[in-house]
């Protein structure tokens, strides 16, 4: 098409690739940006540049770092007696949204999937027995997905954490908050009927 | 939220700010950015730029241009005696996917609309007034929106185009077509009858 210049279009293209956002949409925000500020758009490019350069992995818990140790393991206030293990970075994010949890977090950077070839030997493990056999931690968190995968993992990990000398421990599984029981399926409701809770003593 | 680390945080902000993009998904974006190519996101850091440095406006139709004139205008292939008038580029764009047109434009940039106080002297009329005077012309085609202050443009534009020996023309106006007559609303029914078409004499 003639109408669009080069730039415009490589741009629409860019954009384009980006997830959920199709031809039009990327059209529509080309528009928006070559009518925006020059600044807006000047620091949109830049922070696109900066995670490139800066943005790296914790050398302790593996999550995005920017320098060596990212800010909950340098930070002073977490509690460093207490492990959490998730998959990947977004699940600290999601995990620190909570409010919740003040410990410090180890990412395996996947999950054990047999099927897909992947195996434990591809997750950060040494790292975890290491910083769990290291004196300071009491607990290891196993925040992994409720999945056949996520289990075979947990399994994995707890397998190799048993010389360590720390509780070991899991997210709780039952009813998701605010579902009903006619939404259920089986295996949430048999988890939940498992791991029942006393009421009034839940865990802190 | 100490979990995003300083760039991310930018990035996510920044994203934030397009059009129907909001936080959540300025982050499901920025986690995305995070694990694409290094060369994909240098892509768009560098398209983003291109924009606020390449394009301008063409110097004679007002259109998108990285350098003096547009594609459309020097293109000799284009049928230079049709001038099509338009409000913004974005409209260059969506009547050039018709293939329907190929003659030259006119971004008038804005429409007369006293409520906004935008009267006529922020248009680009006397560019359009010369263009279509300096003799190769002989249409002027007002696409403009169906709307009061498109209609109210059109009259003004009509009236200054008066002095040039141009036909002005408007967009046919009529039932959408995929439309049903119990979708459409009066005004589009009595526009449809008073422009009624013969059949089989529909102009070219």
């Amino acid at each position: 098409m003639d109408a669009y210049t080069e730039s415009v279009e490589r741009l629409i293209a860019a954009l384009g690739k980006l997830p959920g956002i199709g031809r039009r949409t990327a059209e529509r925000l080309a528009f928006y940006l070559l009518d925006a500020d020059k600044e807006e758009v000047a620091a949109l490019a830049e922070a696109l540049g900066d995670i490139k350069t800066k943005v790296g992995r914790c050398s302790e818990c593996g999550s995005m770092a920017e320098g060596e140790r990212c800010a909950i393991c340098a930070s002073p206030r977490r509690d460093h007696t207490r492990l959490c293990v998730v998959e990947k970075p977004k699940d600290v994010i999601r995990l620190e949204a909570t409010g919740g949890y003040n410990g410090l977090y180890h990412v395996l950077g996947g999950l054990v999937a047999p099927m897909e070839g992947a195996g434990p030997e591809q997750l950060d493990l040494e790292r975890l027995v290491r910083r769990a056999a290291a004196g300071e931690v009491q607990e290891v968190i196993l925040a992994l997905a409720p999945t056949a995968e996520g289990d075979g993992t947990a399994l994995v990990v707890a397998e190799r954490l048993k010389g360590a000398k720390v509780r070991v421990t899991r997210l709780a599984r039952g009813l998701p908050t605010g579902a009903t029981l006619d939404y259920a399926n089986t295996g949430m409701l048999a988890d939940a009927l498992r791991g029942r809770q006393e009421v009034g003593k839940e865990e802190p």
